[in-house]
């Protein structure tokens, strides 16, 4: 598995590197960024995933995520990876929409043609990037944690639930949590899945917690003028699942924040340092 | 004066606006972007300006600058203009290159046709639009500051050598000095200016300061791997400057750093802290 360096830059002390690699998982190209905080030699540091939404590629957190600083204090390394495959034979939405295809890969692995081949973004952030992170990256494994945002909050909220024990800390920021009850969610899962809803149960952290999956506890920061708040979001379907399944959440309505990384970046720093809290040795 | 709001984005407890005017200097419509933190009601904050480099607008600071948690810290008017007029009929590098025209306005008043008409940039930042900043914004226009990059570095350090006492602090991330003794200056310069050196002097900061133009203090950080830092940057021609004329400049040679936004909010909130120290009441 051959790593490519397509640029670093020293940031905060640390360096700041997108890489691409091949992806058996997806059957092509992946690019994602890395920061990795100045430490000493010869140490690993835990590490934050960081899922993104509809439309972005890692590029979007990497210059607007105000993450670093907060990494650089607490030795964190910072991985954030694409949203879908990409390159010639990728197949796209039908009509180009931003909500499904390139984009849009939901962190599932598709089992419907023509999507079945390449959208396998959970075979591929579940099993291969984690093998290529920790054997490159001064990286301890065995302390990992896992955020997002909208569709990437959707991806960190499922991944920590089918995975117990795998990330100590999980936090979103405007998550889709029930996408089986939303149109982004109902329009991916049967274009990926198919109709069959008992196909989607997998995918919907709402329903995996209907299920049994538990979290110790979740911290979500919503903002009260997102535009996806009513439609998409429904933060209150993931109160409701962690009520009744003794789930500690701490769900935070921010007055007047909207969906954009305006919102993202003025709360960073608090989830790094919930993070931090929780991936101390 | 018209100001037509085109978004704005609750951010770190303050709002994050871009606008935009019909503007006089230019006679072309002109976007800027500011950023007002949360204050007390009828209270009016200092205003610190950022100078963006060659091809950028108003939005890459805005996006990637990582200046919102200080500035919200330290209760300070963020504003960042663009970096040229724009729009049809506004001319282009014959070429389009990207160190002339759109994106390379230099800060300057052209007087060279046809650059002349719409190219007057000095005019637009130090007349016109601090009327419209502290006529529409709680702005506390008596405490202002200056920075910017690159380019905009350049426009920092003329702009406060030429009007003494306006701003109480003047900093720069990577700046151009010496303008008329490297290729973008002297490209620049010859054309907007014509190719007579002596309508350089008012827009070269060292020349300015070998002129008699004085600063208490000037702070400047520069990246070590910074490819533009020897053949167009040459922090050592302002060193010689400053250090002949008793100017205190404080340059810090930042180890390993390039010339890209990693490297500028890597120390935005360094220089937002030293800024503060001298905008207090």
């Amino acid at each position: 598995m051959t790593l490519e360096t397509l640029s670093t830059s020293k940031a905060h002390g640390g360096v700041q590197g997108v890489y691409a690699h091949a992806s058996a998982a997806t059957g092509t190209e992946m690019t994602f960024s890395v920061f990795v905080p100045d430490h000493p030699a010869g140490t690993r540091l835990p590490v934050v995933w960081y899922l993104s939404g509809l439309t972005c590629t890692q590029a979007n957190v990497t210059e607007k995520g105000a993450f670093r600083a907060a990494c650089a204090q607490h030795g964190l390394i910072f991985v954030a990876p694409d949203t879908s495959p990409r390159g010639d034979g990728v197949p796209d939405d039908r009509e180009g929409a931003y909500d499904f295809g390139l984009g849009a890969g939901f962190y599932l692995d598709a089992t419907r043609a023509p999507f079945d081949r390449h959208y396998r973004m959970k075979s591929y952030i579940e099993d291969e990037l984690p093998g290529l992170i920790g054997a490159t990256f001064p990286a301890d494994m065995s302390r990992q944690s896992i955020m997002g945002h909208s569709m990437g909050g959707h991806g960190a909220l499922t991944i920590s639930l089918r995975n117990p024990g795998r990330f100590r800390a999980t936090s979103a920021f405007a998550p889709i949590v029930a996408p089986s009850q939303v149109p982004w969610g109902q329009k991916a899962f049967a274009g990926y899945l198919g109709d069959d809803p008992v196909a989607w149960a997998d995918h919907d952290a709402c329903a995996l917690i209907g299920a049994g999956a538990r979290l110790p506890e979740i911290l979500v920061d919503q903002g009260t003028a997102d535009g996806f708040l009513e439609d998409q979001l429904r933060p209150q379907l993931l109160e409701q699942a962690c009520a009744a399944a003794g789930i500690d959440l701490t769900l935070r309505m921010q007055p007047g924040y909207d969906h954009s990384y305006f919102f993202i970046s003025s709360f960073m720093a608090e989830h790094l340092a919930w993070h931090a809290d929780r991936l101390k040795t």
